[in-house]
């Protein structure tokens, strides 16, 4: 058996959760990088892995998939090794985590995918940013972050719904909230200070999921360190302008 | 055992794709009509079924859930019943459709939603429109078309992905694009007259859902022709000033 191959880049809160998956799980697969500061997603060669240019994605033998939550419910499925708790088979429980991981993509994904767009890549890319859509992205992060804490991690709460042992849902959404912190120190204490119950919740993902989370995660923490540094100089010293415009509305 | 409640207003997308669902799957449910309109779904009531107030939400038992993938998945695996194309139990296969599934939320129902939402309901109900937004709904609007016509609906398909029969991927997507049906022929030809498969798919889609395709869509011809009718009175008299600032994004 071939290991599965994912493309993946590490600056993508996707790519991670896919990545910390395989791990946790003692998946076989062989990391691609697809350095979408490089523009490698717009390649000819990716686009035949995944025709829509983006990241993360699966080659599995002949089988090709892109589309993060439907890759984990896949490796869920198909890798007989994996912990039911992941993506369970009692229909009721898969049912809410369903609910919930398509809900991610419209409430928490857009505000703090817009958000950091805005606020941290567009000034660090050297790109305009917009007002409306940034006041917009807050709303909503901080609504979604609400909707967390009060219905799927209500009472003492280890995962979400209540669960005892995380599902792809906690690894997705924990991703996500994870890319604020390259809008430092001050902006995630706005957002994550006044929800407890989520700072628990995030710890307990990465508790459960160590090594792998923190190691995954390490890009992240260089990127944000380099633009803590100095945006301006980074972005210029990094990136041909050609690229800047490219990555805009990548990660 | 007691019918499947499900809350729905036929004015939305999602809830006609359930409601479809249920009537050509012979699953026994009672149609709630929760009329957005009227703020029904930000009533009390209406927040212990989905605390979200948002359509389409059923009620199984003491068993409840949203997001109109996740019911569509529920419904097509808890009721035996349901033929196996509407959700097939072959991982490939499912896993494809899941990936539609989930790029839907983010490209064609961002770009058809948000443009049905700036120019039919917008001047429908008095408020402003914003120029940048129509233009942004319109590019993903027209890209997404392309994609399903150029990679799920390839060669002769007679449903996405090339499947001989609809999966609910097919009455989803399906449900979205018809939303175009209120912002006039002339709108509809500019997005799908160039998309001759997709014009096909979704008569395929129709014929073998038929009647009930027709009948669920019924309400949605009704209010494109009170639209075309005139706009400026129809939303005089039909809501309150505050009624209309409350639905101004909710379809
Ligand atoms: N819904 C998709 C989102 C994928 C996505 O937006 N990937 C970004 C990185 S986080 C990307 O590849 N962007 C490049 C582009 O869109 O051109 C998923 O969950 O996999
Ligand atoms: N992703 C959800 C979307 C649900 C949704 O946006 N429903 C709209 C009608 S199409 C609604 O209830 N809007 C009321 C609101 O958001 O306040 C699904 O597929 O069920």
């Amino acid at each position: 058996m071939q290991p599965v191959k994912v493309y993946a880049d590490r600056r993508s809160q996707p790519s991670r959760a896919v990545i910390i998956f395989c791990r946790v799980n003692q998946i076989d697969f062989e990391e691609v990088t697809v350095d979408l500061f490089k523009s490698q997603h717009l390649t000819p060669e990716f686009k035949k892995v995944n025709p829509m240019g983006q990241v993360p994605a699966i080659v599995d033998g002949r089988f090709k998939l892109f589309e993060s939550h439907a890759i984990l419910r896949y490796l869920a499925s198909v890798f007989p090794g994996v912990a039911d708790h992941w993506y369970p088979a009692d229909l009721f429980t898969r049912a809410k985590i369903e609910s919930i991981l398509d809900w991610h993509h419209t409430n928490l994904r857009r505000g703090a995918a817009t958000l950091v767009q805005h606020t941290a890549l567009a000034p660090f890319l050297g790109l305009t940013t917009s007002p409306e859509a940034v006041e917009q992205a807050e709303k909503l992060l901080m609504q979604s972050l609400g909707v967390i804490e009060s219905l799927w991690l209500k009472g003492d709460a280890k995962f979400l719904l209540g669960n005892p042992q995380p599902s792809i849902a906690d690894l997705s959404l924990v991703c996500e909230i994870m890319q604020l912190e390259i809008l430092g120190d001050e902006v995630c204490d706005r957002f994550l200070g006044a929800h407890e119950k989520i700072l628990i919740w995030m710890d307990n993902v990465r508790k459960t999921t160590s090594p792998h989370f923190e190691e995954a995660h390490e890009l992240l923490f260089q990127v944000k360190a380099r633009m803590l540094q100095s945006k301006a100089a980074a972005s210029n010293q990094a990136f041909e302008p050609s690229t800047k415009l490219k990555i805009a509305s990548k990660l």
